[in-house]
């Protein structure tokens, strides 16, 4: 049995959290790990880490390949997409790859950024949806309702099959209130998890009927990939598989084919499951205190009932706050009434509006080589933390508009500079001059962390000719 | 005609922009400049800078020196207090000192931290408080009641005197709320502003009667001065002087002179006063938005009315709020329900029984030779932003426990380690040993601003060694 998550979640209502460039999947909202690491980690008594794939953004390959390998995901098993075209495209191309390996396969479709509390029982529903998927239906985890919820599709169970499965009767659109409060009442109605078991072979005959465009173009996707070059080699596309991947049709796996299918299942789920759709819901995933607040971080808290405080390293002092929310980030701070939290994203449409920085990125920035803080930007100066993973080195570069001053913190650096090669340690420093060509490589074993400091009259991450590149970017 | 300003406030109301070091007074809340600058600038027509005295702790006196000297302030004028004892010992100590050089002075008594609005308005009355004061009345100025205020106390007009001034029939303590009706209803009550128009020969026979305990030390208070060094030669008090103060009894002059003076007169005033008290006392004193928000800095705020949000550098997002203050800062934030700004002393209670720092100092300290900023602290490494203020210098020092990496980035350097003296400008770097005594100057005339990493086991402000030092810290 094989599991394919699907991390391709933009996360805008966990902003300030999460960003484009760090989307929900890659945080740690509850739980011990991220959410895709919580992901991959409850399945394994099922499906190990190796028999996992995983398809996300290309932006988010690295990321996610670095938060995975050391449970033992297997970084070639990450597919790359150069652009999101929605569920149906990224649950085919992931399913036409696993074929490639097992055409025989059982594949588990999760999304990565789901909470599940009641582990056992999801265990043994996997087995159980197994046993009905190898009997050639589409299963879909179906979640036992326990509120009248409008922001769910729902499915409505048809005939009993075996293994306490049923026949899809049909998929109803999120319903209004009193739909939903009708659904609650009568049985047999489930929330659609977005979480699906079927024969891999089931699926591609199903998506050649269904989705018959998809389907010729599955083939030219899989031969038109190459694994990255670097640490970890996950799957991308080539320029011809680009294109092809960029014209596809972006349409949900539910409605492009679950919908129309004859052969659907659904298999009724009691296990905790909780979509984490917005901040809101950490109230349903943590614990809190004695007057319902989830308060985490560098907090200070007095007088505070049903509140969400998210802190940071600065201090956060809340005084007096009922169903509100406070998340803070090094770059940005959030402040709303709790009722407010699925209009997060008009905040986000605002920033993206005023052409600022904090929708996408974040004061640190992850790069294949490792990450950089900015501790202090101004007009013509700018201090970084850079921090380069052991065997890793920055492209052989130079700059055309600034000088750097590095002086390393902790590990060990091989700092190249025009021609000369020099080994520094902590408490050695070195000026890279304007126009220098220079390369940064940690030649130790513990991670490199060196402050940099930049003068210029013009300080832009564009600002950089690069001569050779381990990451390909050259 | 003279003025005194008390710039005695620590302001913890208006944390966590103000802190124990940079109380209110000091920062720039309502209009052009700080409170205390403000403070100075509007009596300007009446009375000149340079008749301007100022009282207040010696923490405060250097950057309170820097605010003013630029508006024609003689720092040579500023008196420091070792403590806090309540208004009665700095009125009585200032008197005191003023009485030396014109024992015939009009004095003019203001807190450092209040706003007025009617700039006119203001000065005719000071004009008139004089003509009354030199008549050997202790004239308080007292304001017409815009509401039934509880937070204030009140003064009874009795008899009318020349001038619109009235003896005082008797103060108030701060009234509950229905007596605070009663006394709106009724005319001839005044909020007590605590601002005070007298000759200092009254008031030093009236203290002499009052306050004897505090008359029989002001002689010796006056004759233990000295002038500090450097560059603002503002008053202190010595060893003995320093005992005196300390033994001083902590009274206001309210309680301990004005309500016993048979002598006291009031000048009803309306002069849109308002003693900002707290963080609601935004939206009565700033322009608001057509939704009743105060909204100032880097704020991206959606939905919100009669708000009050102070952003800093970083983006402050808020959304659907509604009478909620939000301040913000580099290190610590606030977030509360406006019916709640009187209870921010909680939060600072908080603060100090916890012994964390947010109380007392902020990202930015202040030096005599500048101020320096923390742009990150680690366990092993701390990188600050320093600014030395032109013809300044730090201390010979040295350090047991931490090397120091300096990077310029703007003026000019004198940096001097061991026995060698560097010269460094823009884009120069230099490193200082553990153990080495060294010295930076600003030799330029601009600011001098420098990037320095600290490395060390053990990075704190204590591990200096001091062998000279321009400021008396040797």
């Amino acid at each position: 049995m094989y599991a394919v998550i699907l991390a391709g979640g933009s996360g805008t209502r966990f902003w300030p959290k999460s960003r484009e460039q760090l989307p929900k999947q890659l945080l740690k909202i509850t739980g011990q790990g991220t959410m895709i690491q919580n992901t991959l980690d409850r399945m394994t008594p099922v499906i190990p880490p190796d028999n996992t794939w995983v398809i996300t953004n290309e932006n988010h390959a690295l990321e996610t390949c670095r938060q995975l390998k050391p449970m033992g995901f297997c970084p070639s098993r990450l597919i790359a997409e150069p652009v999101g075209r929605n569920t149906a495209a990224a649950i085919g191309y992931s399913a036409r790859i696993l074929s490639e390996s097992d055409p025989d396969a059982t594949m588990a479709v999760f999304p990565a950024d789901h909470a599940i509390t009641t582990l056992e029982a999801f265990c043994e529903l996997l087995q159980r949806a197994k046993t009905v998927a190898k009997k050639g239906h589409l299963v879909t985890l179906g979640i036992k309702p326990l509120a009248p919820e409008t922001g769910y599709g729902y499915i409505k169970q048809g005939q009993a099959l075996e293994d306490g499965a049923f026949k899809v009767d049909r998929f109803v659109e999120k319903p209004d209130q009193q739909t939903a409060e009708t659904y609650l009442k009568e049985s047999g109605y489930y929330w659609n998890s977005g979480m699906f078991v079927w024969k891999v072979s089931t699926l591609l005959n199903e998506i050649k009927i269904h989705l018959p465009e998809l389907h010729a173009q599955l083939d030219a996707l899989a031969t038109n990939t190459f694994e990255a070059k670097g640490k970890y080699p996950y799957r991308m596309l080539n320029e011809s598989g680009r294109n092809i991947f960029s014209s596809l049709k972006s349409i949900s796996i539910d409605y492009g084919l679950m919908e129309k299918s004859n052969n659907t299942a659904v298999l009724p789920a009691n296990i905790g499951w909780n979509d984490v759709g917005a901040w809101t819901a950490l109230a349903d995933v943590s614990v809190k205190d004695s007057r319902g607040n989830v308060i985490a971080g560098n907090v200070i808290a007095v007088d505070n009932s049903e509140s969400i405080i998210q802190g940071g390293n600065r201090l956060v002092a809340t005084l007096g706050l009922k169903n509100m929310i406070v998340v803070d980030t090094p770059d940005a701070l959030l402040v709303c009434p709790k009722d407010q939290a699925q209009d997060v994203k008009k905040i986000v449409e605002q920033i993206k509006l005023e052409k600022r920085p904090e929708a996408v990125t974040s004061m640190t920035e992850i790069r294949p080589w490792g990450s950089y803080t900015i501790l202090q930007k101004d007009a013509n100066y700018q201090v970084k933390r850079i921090e380069v993973l052991p065997g890793e080195l920055l492209s052989l570069q130079s700059h055309h508009h600034r000088s750097e001053h590095w002086t390393i913190i902790s590990g060990t650096a091989q700092a190249q500079v025009d021609e000369v090669s020099h080994n520094l340690t902590r408490n050695q420093s070195i000026e890279i001059p304007q126009g220098a060509k220079h390369r940064l490589v940690n030649s130790g074993e513990s991670p490199l962390i060196i402050i940099e400091v930049q003068l210029g009259d013009k300080l832009d991450e564009n600002d950089i000719t690069r001569y050779e590149d381990k990451y390909g970017r050259a």
